[in-house]
């Protein structure tokens, strides 16, 4: 079958690697669709640590299911599905706390140490697949994992009154997270660096600006750092009030001096965020709760996956790889 | 007066300083005891970029107030107080909205644009100062501000149930930290790398162990940074369970590299935290809560002042000031 793949020194396509196989309870998904994420960036230079097949965004279809799933599961095939990317053990301290995100055995689709989805067949246990309804197309239904992710971000806030918030990046993420902020009880604001990415703010009313345009006044009750950049943080410092909250979504396999004191001196809460609940995420684009289509600048087939990398990583808003 | 001073590239006693001048509402204090901190070292190693007169862990005697003062701030005369270490406006958004120890024009005893209290006679503003009850020893009130600042860092912690703490640090700060923490429904430990420092926390009833001696298993619910050295995050990290809380209380002046996407795989929080309420400080120390007296392992003149802020910052838990 065809994949894309980091081999820990480069990123390359493959015309003929190998099937996955199946495990038990898990299912056989051939992918419709599939989006590049700033973590596949990252890990092509070196995050995680992880070599083998790229990719966690997909919307798909269930092909088989291990022959030991139940009824329900075996359900599953010929149905559309996102899932989530987290596989768990359900037994360990985290897994039983409710924190199985967290899981102290697991592995991550396409991050750790299981093949991701940038392939013409992956697996996937079936406990982590959510049908797609209907009314949710496949260039919707692509986003699921993002939105998920930027829902989780904004329920990890706590927001009491009228807080000002800063979205720090007008990436993929950016443009995703401002959106779902923007339906809180909250003044919010998208601050970049590209005026050509920016400018999808304006039909969805969401106030934006250029950094280089706006003075940093350590006046944000809130600063949600997506600028997948390894200065964010250090910007966020000097945006957020004191005694505000920092959320901190880069990650960057690079990591950099910073001076880490403005948050002791000013009392900054930061709050590291990574997954959210995959029905979270379909719930939120069945309602049309926020646009994903504008944010899509690229399609490409699978065979040009190298290309599309390169281009999500050169500016690219969503890059989404066909496989067809 | 005499005073001791970091004049920008070295610590230094001046036998023959400048006197200081009281402003409108403030008040004239002659120190009996004050105490050595790590911000005085960080102080002394470039951060904040400060000069004058160190120190702000001080107890004494008000000599005189301004002549605009009140009745009842007259009434501080001949007192002996404790103070809180920032001066502020009561006017800007931070003093408005109840932070006004993030008052956006604030001056810092010993810190920040105020000389500090190693001198014959330093001035804070009247509304600064807490008298001392007669019941607590100059040995003991000289603890007020580290110990206030401790109870902060305890009420930003928001615990439910009974959580692991362990406190990263067996020296001034750590060690107080402890004894406030170990007042909590929580299992709390104190790791550190000094067995005479850490030996102390037996009689207290305190769990402690060497850093070197235990594995980092990511299982604590809560990590309190008192190392007060670059490193201490880091460790920290590998300490927390995922979205548990780390509470950094470590300045240092040289940033160094620090890969802080642990914050965001296992969506830790870290919660940056400075100082405290004097009067809370005080109510701890009254109601002997804490065992201060064993932190003190030496008293200099403050002649000896450079030697004294040398042998803190080799290893000595509090060194005391003395002023006779």
């Amino acid at each position: 079958m065809r994949a894309l793949l980091f081999d820990g020194k480069q990123i390359r396509f493959d015309a003929d690697h190998v099937e996955p196989v199946l495990a038990s309870g898990e299912a056989l998904i051939r992918p419709l669709l599939a989006g590049v994420c700033s973590t596949d960036i990252e890990i092509c230079r070196g995050y995680m640590g992880f070599t083998g097949v790229l990719g966690h965004e997909f919307v798909g279809v269930v092909e088989q299911v291990a022959d030991d799933c139940t009824d329900r599961q075996k359900q599953l095939v010929g149905q559309r599905v996102v899932g989530g990317i987290n596989c768990v053990c359900g037994q360990c301290d985290m897994c039983i706390s409710g924190l199985s995100t967290h899981c102290r055995n697991r592995t991550v689709l396409g991050i750790a140490g299981r093949d991701g989805c940038f392939a013409d067949r992956f697996v996937l246990p079936t406990n982590n697949l959510y049908a797609v309804p209907d009314g949710i197309d496949n260039d919707v239904a692509v986003f699921t994992e993002p939105v998920a992710a930027a829902c989780a971000a904004r329920q990890q806030l706590h927001i009491e009154g009228k807080p000002y918030i800063t979205v720090l990046g007008d990436g993929r993420l950016g443009l995703l997270v401002a959106q779902v902020m923007a339906k809180l009880n909250a003044s919010v604001r998208v601050i970049g660096k590209h005026p050509e990415k920016l400018e999808r703010c304006a039909k969805w009313g969401i106030q934006h600006r250029l950094l280089d345009d706006i003075a940093l006044r350590q006046d944000q009750d809130v600063v949600v750092d997506c600028t997948s950049n390894s200065d964010g943080l250090a910007i966020a410092m000097k945006m957020v009030r004191p005694r505000g909250k920092i959320l901190l979504k880069t990650t960057v396999a690079e990591p950099q001096p910073v001076d880490l004191s403005p948050l002791v001196i000013d009392e900054i809460q930061v709050i590291g965020s990574r997954c959210g609940n995959m029905a979270d995420g379909l719930a939120i684009l069945a309602n049309g709760e926020v646009d994903v289509i504008s944010l899509i600048s690229k399609r490409l087939r699978l065979e040009s996956g190298v290309e599309a990398v390169r281009q999500a990583a050169g500016g690219a808003l969503k890059v989404l790889l066909e496989f067809d």
